[in-house]
């Protein structure tokens, strides 16, 4: 890959002259995020120490464990079964609502590595839904009815989706972070995720 | 791996009756998380559209890109040379100051595939370097003198080591998800991290 030509105005080193904001929407850049996920949760989680999967940030709050078995209900509940719901109903029928806490009766019992099983599994079947419904510009302006948040378009869904997957991510390494909380002394003042709570 | 007595206690079901607030260091618990994160940079960053590996957060901010090259600039200048110091000079020799955007310089004109591979290799030479130091419960507690934060330990460089990792890693999925922050329309009400700043 050559050097993009807009490097530099990203340095750091000097004012932007030009650069754009944010990306556009595009299926392939969104399912390029929506695949690796379960790699990059492999990578972070399987085969870790116990205490780095069950720790969390106190009274309900979830843990690494907690994260990715939200994510599996997720890919059974939540984000093809709406896309479903908007081709086939449009506004008409509002999407079921997520529940956002299914995970802790679903994942009891179940060790780390048949949920980062499931959660390959379960995004695979995912991302060949996707695939097979292929997609339009004139259906990703299709919309649907959010229970909570109104009119919202399939390309809505399946952004928000990817920030979803990347919020996630965030979480399980910000909860990771914070059992070394008493462990850096001061180097506590230049760790902003020792302080975050998002 | 069974489920732990505890796993109860964490659910957000109930309130825990009784939880360790964070984990104690442990030097094979950290070591866990710095050879991971070679792999997970690997899975989130290698081969991606080029958007998602430029873009950043606006003026003065660094995209992914830039993170991967500030963290290979810690493998080289920062983490093992200091523990070093600490091993060969104690408190008497400050650690140099680490240059946190040399990466600007340094990365210039190469491809992130060449940025992923020289910081796997770099981290695996520095927990060789690790290893060889043999530390001890008393070379944990071992001091030296950081230029800004005064007295530090070994433990807690190592601990740093650690949450360093992670809060790039967050900082580098939380760059991406902002690029679809015009995109997922009302969603941006329940995504925390569109709206973060650390």
């Amino acid at each position: 890959m050559p050097l993009p030509a807009r490097r530099l105005e990203h340095s750091g080193l000097e004012q932007p002259t030009f650069y754009p904001l944010t990306m556009e929407f595009e299926l392939a850049h969104a399912t390029e995020i929506l695949s690796r996920t379960p790699v990059t949760l492999n990578s972070l989680l399987r085969d870790l120490p116990e205490p780095w999967l069950m720790q969390n940030e106190g009274p309900e709050t979830w843990s690494p464990y907690d994260i990715l078995g939200h994510l599996i209900h997720g890919e059974e509940t939540d984000w093809i079964p709406r896309a479903k719901i908007i081709l086939e109903h449009g506004e008409a029928r509002p999407f079921e609502r997520f529940d956002r806490i299914a995970m802790f009766e679903k994942s009891r019992g179940k060790a780390i590595a048949e949920l980062l099983d499931t959660f390959a599994r379960r995004r695979a079947e995912s991302l060949r839904d996707l695939q097979m419904m292929s997609l339009t510009n004139e259906l990703l302006q299709k919309r649907g009815t959010h229970p909570g948040l109104g009119v919202v378009t399939m390309k809505q869904l399946l952004a928000a989706w990817v920030v979803h997957d990347l919020g996630h991510i965030r979480q399980v390494v910000r909860v990771m972070a914070k059992q070394y909380r008493d462990q850096v002394g001061p180097w506590t003042a230049y760790l902003a995720i020792l302080g975050s709570e998002d």
